[in-house]
């Protein structure tokens, strides 16, 4: 095989590599090609969260349909069910779940920190209860590496903690400064580093000192990629943008840029303007089973009932299989009806909005027009949801049964 | 237009139009072609329902896929939401579902009959109470005419008076006298004789003298199809078998034959052995959102635990998209995480594998060899869910949150 004759002359090359396609002259924004072990990704890409091994509500065929290259999987939940060693046994993520194109993985830190009540944090791991039966089990940079290494993604995430927001600078500092001695231990406890690449997280909430601290010591370690974590938890967006712009230019240039969690339209195009390459989010899926679109010019809820006669489609720009054939109106009814086929059609438009901007972001980049096509998609679009009036995280928690980041 | 043309020298030709293929020659199973003014169906075929504009979690094209050519809509349910009048709006039922081939519609009687709680029933029609939000509304043989021209269905069903199972002689004869009071009435109020076919329904419950009445007063109205009511509503199966034996061969032998809300695959090859051209039953799209797949074998509980490790395909003989692409054991995880594919999956793989039957049956039929294919067909299959000992009409309501055959 390729891969083995390569490795004889010297250093095996990455499993993951980016390559730059081009850098807008104006922003930092840019656009590339991620080559994995299971095809490549073009570059900014939204990433469709599949949690528990399933795009809410989607096929396979019907993520490539809509032009998805890459999808997320979830380690706390595939671990708590079905476990990895099923999974493993199945063949990896991608023969278990039907999905043969790229597949990247979190660490699970998030979900523990997040999810679970009464989790105790020590340097050694995170001993945490079960969200589904309550059942306690005990996650380790080891343990969080074991499992990605189990389900086969071609990405795994270096397992972090991901402070709340808001946290005071000593919490912020102690949980980024693990975060850096664990992604060490990952390294460590990674046992396919020759098909599976293993990306680090800046933690360092939203202080500047501790956001530079830990972007210079991940780019010390030469990783395949690097996220920033921890951002879009409460904070404000501006703050977001902000660490954004002292974060990236410190992050090594010729690596993917994965900025986690963060999916809304307005976010997505200020962070591909500030060198993010890679997103997820589970605003498309969530919000879709909540009976609303993601549309041009902002949201449509089209549960309510002002759309019960509008016989147009949900988005009048998109060219996608829900808004080619179905009607408000249709969708509408379905959703009050409680029928499947109604957040399926939503889910499938507000992902194919979402992969098609990520599309028009990089075609404007390779135009050499990111600014301009930016402050002209944003002068057509209504900001929604913004955090502004930042709510606390754990009331975020209580309203969304989760962290509003994962399904 | 073709149809303008035709009708200037004699009477108008019916909308619907059975045509023969093929007799078996030991058995009373017929194929054909059935053509209607959306395209033709080839029978015996299964109509998958879609109770509330659509077959639930399906698309269209993926009934198309599975080979579908023409589904069911119910009348009682569009009626109470979107409401009729939405419908005629969107441009009729084929517009507003976004589905351009055969439509059948029942009248809303059955529903009326088993959904509804304290219906006040006289020779004017029923009133009863909606179960969405209780409140009260009429239904009449006009009314449920009027509704179903709204809806714009190629087939709509004449208003019945179902009987339960069991009833005694007095009460059934009441019903199916009723119902034959009422047809005429329908195909008085009916305004689109043109393009859509009024079938008339044969009630009787289990007592021969009334099925033999309601056949020969049926045959007598030279309606464009006619159904059997009133069976597979708790009564044994052979029982049902019996009603068809003395009932069938007093139909037009020339019209389409659909014996109402039966769909179970030993029942369906009952069916056809006995002249029966058209089936829907809800029994598909029902088990599978309980998690369980009818198979070649029977039915397989995915659900259950004895499938978390099975990874071969739902049904080995299988060749649809579910059975090509997906485990057991995936399936299985899905159903368990609450996950809508997974239920999509096992609706595909069920109505898949009921259409495909019909296709087999049809095959048969025309190579003259449905006796023994049939035969065949039962040697390997272990029938479930018998009505040997029939179940009270008011316990099967109670269990279903319905009445077993609507959606």
């Amino acid at each position: 095989m390729d891969s083995d004759l390569a490795r004889a002359p010297g250093p095996r090359p990455a499993p993951v590599r980016w390559e730059p396609v081009a850098i807008c002259p104006d922003t930092g924004a840019r656009a590339g090609i991620m080559h994995t072990p299971h095809g490549d990704v073009e570059t900014p890409a939204f990433m469709p969260v599949g949690t528990q091994a399933t795009v809410k509500a989607m096929t396979p065929e019907e993520l490539e349909t809509i032009g998805a290259q890459i999808i997320l999987g979830n380690t706390y939940h595939l671990h708590l069910r079905p476990g990895a060693d099923l999974v493993a046994e199945a063949g990896g993520l991608h023969a278990f779940a039907h999905w043969n194109h790229p597949i990247l993985t979190d660490s699970g830190g998030f979900q523990v920190f997040s999810l679970c009540e009464r989790n105790q944090i020590s340097d050694d791991g995170v001993t945490f209860r079960s969200h589904i039966d309550g059942s306690r089990h005990f996650l380790s940079p080891e343990g969080a590496t074991d499992i990605q290494n189990k389900l086969g993604a071609d990405i795994m995430m270096a397992f972090d903690q991901c402070a709340p927001y808001p946290s005071d600078h000593a919490y912020a500092a102690e949980a980024a400064d693990r975060t850096y001695r664990w992604v060490q231990r990952c390294l460590g406890a990674h046992r396919r580093p020759h098909d599976q690449a293993l990306f680090g997280i800046v933690q360092g909430s939203v202080f500047p000192d501790l956001r530079r601290r830990g972007a210079e010591q991940i780019s010390g370690l030469d990783l395949p990629g690097v996220a920033i974590g921890g951002l879009s938890v409460g904070e404000p967006k501006p703050q977001m943008y902000d660490i954004l712009d002292l974060t990236v230019p410190l992050l090594p240039r010729d690596r993917p840029h994965y900025l986690m969690g963060v999916g809304s339209p307005d976010c997505l195009v200020e962070g591909i303007q500030r060198g993010i390459d890679l997103f997820d989010c589970v605003l498309q899926t969530r919000m879709a089973r909540n009976g609303t679109a993601i549309t041009r010019r902002g949201k449509v809820v089209v549960r309510n009932a002002a759309y019960a006669r509008d016989f147009t489609p949900l988005d009048p720009d998109c060219q996608c299989y829900t808004c080619t054939n179905y009607t408000r109106a249709y969708i509408h009814h379905l959703i009050k009806a409680d029928e499947i086929l109604g957040l399926r059609l939503v889910t499938w438009h507000n992902l194919a909005f979402t992969v098609d901007l990520m599309g028009q972001a990089r075609r404007a980049i390779i135009g050499g027009r990111y600014a301009s096509w930016k402050r002209e998609f944003l002068s057509g679009y209504e900001v929604f949801g913004g955090k502004e009036g930042p709510p606390a995280w754990e009331e975020r928690r209580r309203r969304s049964g989760g962290t509003g980041r994962e399904a």
